[in-house]
């Protein structure tokens, strides 16, 4: 076995060449989505008017565990794949810790995260189908640069609604989706029936994710040739996003390395669910015993706090129901930095897993969580995104209890993205007005009083 | 020879132990630093109050070829290098040429260009020599930015005094230096003898380059235990970047690269000074006929429409004379948005292998140069700073004559940065406000006219 470099870059013609589909392995499997009116599982049929037709073969197929990756998609992610595994030494060195620590880096590329695994199989699946475009939702920006990048690439037009607050104090996301050829529009916008409805009732909205995500199903539905695509929460790019895991595993058999603690940031699920996919399967089939801990911001606490019901995907009730840990769908977190894990709900195939004990969660406070940032980006010399500095910090915890027991363990965590475009939550830090929100009881039930009665 | 990857990457143990000093091997050396008052070569003792003793020595050491790598600076440099040797495929394709690109890619650190490839040198001699910190000036803030982070590794203070328009424009390049530690004033401040005199007589300035400079050599020489360091122009600094060149010459010998044309653009040169420096060394000892092409914006030719004489490195007047390509050091440039291009003069280095016809130069305009960083970003995904998009023009140019002709020629190319923080520039450019500049014969003549009579 080679000493393990400090950064470990597969070969070109490591990439793996199909992805993996956790749910082959599942005894419990992830409930389905489910029609609200009918309380019926989703036909492929149903599905149609909305998604891609092989996407939704793929988010409804929990037998074939390896699905093989197009040669266009392998093509592409050679533009940014194998990404690095990277051993953590140097905050190893800060913290004082016998553990061992790795992070697998997502954000090498310029949409900055790991949404574009994702992004890029999509769009292709698109391009494939010969539709002339996309439709989607941005908060945050991650996903809606991603699926623009993404877009360009396959030349498919792309059309994306971004939240309105995050329209006007994001423009530099806004721009770079520009720059990719997207056509951004601040939601709730005059272009669509709900945006009409909504701008009418609420005159100086500033929007919501909810809201978007209304906008672009109507966008997607009422014009030839459009789909609508997510980026998170569904079981499709769990399985895109498998990639990350595939490749940490291979290079941890390459070098010898044995992690006996797996870490991501969770807010839909995708870059955890990814992340973990592979070593799932040997704990699933009782291989191996891997920890695996799933953190979310202590504001939004899905897993840690919420309950494992069905609920609707989003707040404006135009997408299915779908059975996970959810704060309720009119949940409204507290303003935390970390947007892209300000969700409600939870992916089904991580709810299933989390409720069958497979996986533990942790939740974080903001503050604390940048200041393992600071000193992430100090000793790494990467400046993480909010999201996932949350991992960052449940690792650092992992690894200072190392410290004090003396145990030299291996943990790996994601390191989803960078956060050039959060610098205003890291001036917030810096100046010392950053504060943190623990939802009380009573916060939690007006949520939960949203999720609907669903007897099956 | 290997097939050659889309991505080269060398490995770990590869990095180059010693820097190139490309001045060993020329026979027309550069001309010294002069003293402004005496014109006479500066001495050692003369520079030792502002730079650090290190730093002094490889500035006027112009005969050893190989100075070795110190191990500190080795560890730093594991982080983010080997930096990738990309061979741009996706843009051949797209431009149909039968030439074949390669870019040598410094953006992939949190700093976002080379400029941590120096930082981090100055930073290690300061804290050799028992400093407390550094003191430095940043206007479009990549250097700042690079050396917050050397310093941050090396737990030495950092005081950066960011030109004032800059510190309110780009609040996030500010936010980036204060994660890591850096204190940053906006220039002209009144924390200094000059500052306070520039705010009184100009009490509404924003500032400038030259007047920054003039802040950050008064507060190093004022205080026990600072320097000031300076990240381009300086012949220490071009020694330091050559590890970009020699990791591209390594990648080339690797895998049977033989590079025709090469390219970078130059603002006060430490980019392509240090890309070319081991190609230069063949070429000087004739062993090998490259062309080497200096890429600088039309609206502040150095090198195309410059003089080659004597002349003052700051506006301010306080540092010393240089003798380079230069348009006056009061000649300012209309307001490009590559920030790190706006500079006066170049790099006596280069001056003198540009005028011995080593170097060739062309000047392209912005307009232009964002459309090819557009094309750019859409083909190969990365979204290049606007510095480095002057590079990816030239190459394109010449790529699109070899479509002409026919020619299979090899083109290497320096992408120096990402332009996550000019997103500003980006959003004229897909506004379609962007505006193209050349300055007059007349507007050049007020800039020669502040060039001082210096007769040795």
């Amino acid at each position: 076995m080679s000493k393990i470099p400090y950064k470990i870059y597969l070969e070109e013609n490591e990439i793996p060449e199909s992805w993996y589909n956790v749910r082959a392995d599942m005894t419990a499997k992830p409930a389905p989505l489910i029609h609200p009116a009918t309380l019926k599982p989703l036909k492929f049929e149903e599905m149609q008017p909305i998604f891609c037709d092989e996407l939704i073969k793929q988010e409804l197929d929990d037998t074939t565990a390896e699905i093989p990756i197009p040669e266009e998609i392998l093509n592409f992610y050679k533009m940014y794949r194998p990404s690095p595994l990277v051993h953590a030494e140097y905050l190893e060195k800060e913290l004082g810790t016998p553990a061992k620590i790795f992070y697998k880096f997502e954000g090498s590329n310029t949409s900055g995260s790991h949404k574009l695994n994702s992004a890029i199989a999509q769009a292709y699946y698109a391009k494939k189908q010969g539709l002339k475009g996309v439709t989607t939702e941005t908060g945050a920006g991650q996903w809606g640069t991603a699926l623009s990048m993404a877009c360009a690439y396959f030349k498919l037009d792309c059309k994306v609604y971004m939240v309105k607050v995050s329209y006007e104090q994001k423009p530099f996301r806004r721009e770079v989706m520009r720059t990719y050829g997207a056509d951004v529009t601040p939601s709730p916008s005059m272009t669509t029936k709900i945006g009409r409805a909504i701008n009418e009732a609420h005159p100086n909205t500033t929007g919501s994710l909810g809201c978007a995500i209304s906008e672009a199903v109507e966008a997607a539905t009422s014009k030839e040739g459009y789909r609508y695509v997510l980026g998170s929460v569904l079981n499709q790019v769990l399985l895109h996003q498998s990639i990350i895991g595939l490749e940490t595993k291979k290079a941890c058999e390459k070098y010898g390395i044995e992690p006996d603690i797996i870490i991501g940031c969770a807010g839909g699920g995708s870059n955890l669910g990814g992340l973990i996919a592979p070593f799932m399967r040997e704990k699933l089939r009782g291989e191996k015993n891997y920890r695996i801990i799933a953190v979310e911001p202590a504001s939004c606490p899905s897993f840690t706090r919420g309950k494992f019901v069905y609920d609707f995907c989003d707040t404006g009730k135009v997408c299915p129901m779908a059975k996970m840990y959810t704060l309720g769908h009119d949940f409204i977190p507290s303003a935390n930095h970390a947007g892209g894990l300000r969700y409600h709900g939870m992916s089904s195939i991580l709810s299933q897993l989390y409720h069958d004990k497979y996986i533990e969660a942790v939740a974080v406070e903001q503050t604390n969580v940048f200041e393992a940032a600071e000193i992430f980006a100090r000793t790494e010399g990467i400046l993480p995104a909010p999201e996932s500095a949350h991992a960052i910090r449940a690792a650092m915890n992992e690894a200072l209890k190392c410290k004090q027991t003396g145990e030299a363990k291996t943990i790996i965590f994601g390191l989803t993205g960078t956060g050039y475009f959060d610098m205003t939550a890291y001036e917030k830090f810096n100046d010392g007005t950053m504060t943190d929100y623990i939802p009380t009881d009573e916060d939690l039930a007006k949520g939960f009083a949203s999720i609907p009665e669903v007897n099956l």
